[in-house]
């Protein structure tokens, strides 16, 4: 039965469909959408809008940017000699927050999963070794994620990369800063005792 | 530090500002919404605007609808001599789920709260006094929550309807249907037990 007004019912569908958004919830946030001024209801319709208009890739490091070729790729602060490659944007934005890295970006979009019918053509593999091939580059931080797909990922490029005599790196394994030995899991924990280091 | 392209920044910003959405799940919405193609992410824009455009109150009940007055008051299917009165147009639906009422609404728009300054002058009890006086109406059903300013909100328009000798109720009280008396408090279940019925 339909006991909403048709655009009430269609707003509750759409917020529905967003990750994580349940019934209940989209029935609240179109409650609270009707419940706002029409200025700020449009700012949120126009936010949408402008972002999916704005925003695309980097035709360079296919991260997610409105300017092409992106900031990162054009900045002069940056250290043109070395890539950091990762599965998606938001990877990208994890790594800048760590204000660790300095060097440029290459976004997969994806990992190679057999399970899941996504090869190595899938994913943007081909247009990394293009970059690699023009030179510069000294080195590749291969921050795919640590799970199998991640880990074939990373394997793969790096097989790639061998003959080019080019210093491939991964993340470190360990355990969590804040972690707790306790609730580590063995493999996490093994890989730690691993990577052990002097003090 | 911006980590994002300024539309992405402002998109989430938008979603962060949404009831119950935090700044992570406010960055996963965002990119999910990058990430759809340009048809799907409009129609969750065009959702929002066609909403706040087309959705007003009826002027009739106060419920929020698409045709004024609205289905319900239009409709010829309901007893037109029984009014509830509910606190906002969310109560409308919560009542309509139940199939049980068959009659008209009234919404509020709020409660009487001396402590946030609304006042039996700021919600729409004029408009529910000059439809009752209209005729007709036999059984007023006060629908408000079950909370202090519900309750002082039932006794104020209780109050004003005495003199017309109209049928005044109001939900009862008990433990809810599949709850626990271990766990029910005790107003409740001394208000269960006063309304204690033979079977």
């Amino acid at each position: 039965m339909n006991y909403y007004a048709a655009p009430i019912a269609k707003l509750i569908e759409e917020f529905a469909k967003l990750p994580g958004i349940g019934q209940k919830t989209a029935q609240r946030l179109a409650f609270h959408v009707l419940n706002l001024s029409d200025e700020k209801a449009f700012d949120l319709a126009n936010a949408i809008k402008e972002a999916k208009l704005k925003v695309k890739y980097c035709t360079n490091c296919g991260n997610l940017t409105d300017i092409n070729p992106c900031s990162i790729c054009i900045s002069g602060h940056r250290d043109k000699t070395s890539i950091c490659v990762v599965e998606n944007p938001r990877d990208v934005i994890a790594m800048e927050k760590t204000r660790e890295y300095k060097g440029l970006y290459h976004v997969l979009h994806g990992a190679i999963s057999p399970m899941e019918g996504i090869g190595p053509e899938d994913i943007k593999i081909k247009e990394l070794l293009l970059r690699i091939q023009k030179g510069e580059i000294k080195e590749v931080v291969l921050a795919t994620n640590p799970n199998i797909q991640g880990e074939a990922t990373a394997m793969y490029i790096s097989k790639l990369l061998k003959p080019l005599a080019i210093k491939t790196t991964r993340l470190a394994h360990g355990i969590p800063v804040g972690g707790d030995l306790e609730y580590a899991d063995e493999v996490t924990l093994a890989r730690a005792f691993e990577g052990r280091h002097e003090i």
